[in-house]
């Protein structure tokens, strides 16, 4: 295991004092680092919060901030938070206007928000993120995973929850939002967990791993290398037979990088992917590309489509300042 | 060789296209891809130019915008661009306030650029950065080799050239913020060159390289993996021995990643560079943490340090916008 690291058992706290440090504009750190919150709360909005295992960064921490996230819990690598966190930055974040919780579709995620929202003293709501078509049940979950796409959720509902809407009004959004997007990914490395100290899965010097989940659980199938055309040809199809988007409407494409592959491969598929949305009638009205949503250092991608309209849009464009998206005026 | 390609011989351009599609907003692709430049030009403000062979990416075209550069040559991977390219980037641009090309110190591109500069119809100043303090002349290069300390001379000496500074004040910037920058980097992995088809160099399992090169040339010396403290007390040691900072003034903290190390470990090394910089008597006044001077999908990461004062720490905050750059009112 080759890693940038003192101990494996460190990783995370090091990590986040960092992550703490270098972003202390917009974030500070909760007790015991059981959360990475807002620095300046907005009173009256309703607090966002998310988190999961780590191992993904920046998701969730690089999300905390205006027009995203309230908190961010971070687990140990690839492991849910506990409730005692995430009922903490419940309960540091909620001003009043109760909590969105945006949970990915993982068994032990979904247990521990759960947990938490019962633990919580103001009014909770949730959404459950599962955007992934490669599979319909995984080692972790039952049901679709959740993956890049919750970026997609965290960015479009923290953009309306800086409008004040109730958050009956957010659930709904976030529903309508998940609803409207799909994800797939493929593996050309597998990733290794420190405190593992071994890969979490092999791959011949030919192979990938079509539809891998983002901890480098099994996909589809293992297949040989091909061309990124191919690929992109295999991910985009299978959104757009999942998502039966409206040919009138514009998406947003996200290129996402696993974390071990270069900026230029992912703009290589960024043009591979957007030759392929317009071969099926569609054109990209808006582009994210880069390491959003890993599996530490694995290489490989993942394709997010989600459909826009006029009001998505919007909420896309509207301004946002957190460690790892920051756009528009603020 | 595992890339999300399709042709070694296409990666570059269709890298560059799916880019220029990405930030249709920011850039435009020049005449068979000889340049990207900004979409929108200020007249009566200098030109910014730089360049240098693919595989750095977002080094140079994700630094083109407003508050950065005005366009950037992209050579084949690992090779510098042509005279006749910088030659026709330098005409793109300039609206009559002449261009500042800005050359990292290799001896094709410092050759290339010069003569582009004789080529050109305007004025035309050069400024060459060496902030690498590795090695003192390397397989590329006589002197220090320019890197991540490029991007922290294009984003101050850009920022300043919105203020529509003449051509010969913005060099003598240049050259300040170079005499004020170091960098020094580590490799734990080779990358691989899509033409070549094999790995660049090899590390045993329990290797690294110290002082690596941005080719993945060699640096100081190979040895057995170490810590991450242990790692950063090398690099920011090494640095401040050769800055020799004020230890009144605060600095800018750059922890680039070289293409295949994740953030969780990149935050790990903010936080262990500003322990081991706070130990030398330096605050760390602004941090940038990610994927910015590449070597394709090399593991490993620099450290860049810049002293900064009221006029760098101005500049620096001034609003940027570019494809891999964002912050700021613009």
């Amino acid at each position: 295991m080759k890693k940038l690291i003192n101990a494996p058992e460190t990783v995370l706290s090091e990590s986040l004092d960092g992550f703490a440090a270098a972003h202390a504009d917009i974030v500070t750190l909760g007790a015991e680092r059981k959360f990475v919150r807002r620095k300046t709360l907005k009173p009256g909005k309703v607090g966002l919060v998310s988190g999961g295992g780590a191992g993904h960064e920046p998701l969730h921490a690089g999300f905390v901030g205006l027009g995203m996230l309230d908190a961010a819990c971070p687990g140990q690598i690839f492991t849910s938070p506990t409730p005692d966190q995430i009922a903490a930055a419940m309960n540091a974040v909620d001003t009043g206007a109760g909590c969105l919780l945006i949970v990915k579709n993982y068994e032990g995620d979904v247990m521990n928000f759960e947990m938490a929202a019962e633990m919580a003293e103001g009014k909770v709501l949730s959404v459950v993120v599962d955007d992934d078509v490669a599979v319909e049940r995984s080692t972790y979950s039952t049901g679709r995973r959740g993956v890049a796409g919750t970026l997609v959720v965290e960015k479009l509902v923290g953009a309306a929850a800086e409008e004040s809407r109730t958050i009956d009004e957010l659930q709904a959004l976030a529903k309508a939002v998940n609803s409207r997007t799909r994800s797939m990914g493929v593996a050309l490395s597998s990733c290794t967990v420190p405190a593992a100290g071994t890969p979490t899965f092999t791959l011949a010097d030919d192979e990938m791993e079509l539809g891998v989940g983002i901890h480098g659980e099994p996909g589809r199938r293992r297949v040989k290398l091909e061309t990124a055309d191919a690929i992109a040809a295999e991910l985009v199809g299978s959104i757009i037979r999942d998502l039966e988007p409206r040919r009138s409407h514009g998406c947003l494409l996200v290129v996402n990088g696993f974390g071990g592959t270069p900026s230029i491969e992912l703009y290589l598929m960024v043009n591979a992917a957007t030759r392929m949305l317009r071969e099926h009638g569609i054109e990209v009205a808006r582009f994210l590309t880069g390491n959003y949503v890993t599996s530490l250092e694995m290489a490989g991608c993942s394709i997010t489509v989600t459909e826009l309209d006029d009001e998505f849009i919007r909420l896309w464009d509207a301004p946002v300042h957190t460690g790892a998206l920051h756009w528009g005026r603020v």
